[in-house]
């Protein structure tokens, strides 16, 4: 599946505006913890909030083409993008994101 | 080398005062870390130097009587704690630290 230059700006637009959404809630969090804790238990705790997250969000926010339609659709599927972020896209992807997305909320 | 129970208790005390500073500094340091970032890379920044900490922590304060004095020589060389927080402990020891923390500070 090719993508062609407008494409690739719609697509990195949307999966940045997710992921630095995504990011910002984190940071909010980590905000709040770090006046929680008074403490070396609750300090690593924090340090295993980050880490989990970092790896979660590696994980999902996998910018390679070959795999981006399954990403955008477990995005729209978990609601942290939605269809209209995605407007300008090949009907083709569009269809296959979609499918994807029915696909994971039956799973 | 034996521990005697009012050793162990000195030990133990001497030990937690300085863990529970040093998790206190990176607190510190992390409450002022997420007021300076606003972006991805500065949260995962933050990750990154707790997982660092957390790391060199692990391996600094070893609580097992078989390494003790290695560990309480190394925190005095490294100016964590001061030979009076170990006063009570038996004479031997007192000199397997300070014989251990001249040698680190040849090394």
């Amino acid at each position: 599946m090719n993508w062609s230059k407008k494409e690739k700006d719609i697509a990195r637009k949307a999966f940045k505006v997710a992921y630095d959404r995504e990011c910002k809630v984190i940071l909010e969090n980590v905000r709040k913890m770090v006046f929680e804790v008074n403490d070396p238990t609750g300090l690593w705790r924090i340090q295993d909030y980050l880490t989990e997250k970092r790896n979660e969000t590696d994980e999902m926010y996998d910018y390679r083409y070959s795999v981006l339609c399954f990403v955008f659709a477990r995005l729209i599927r978990e609601g942290r993008i939605q269809q209209k972020d995605l407007e300008g896209l090949a009907e083709e992807k569009l269809d296959e994101i979609r499918r994807i997305s029915m696909f994971l909320e039956g799973s």
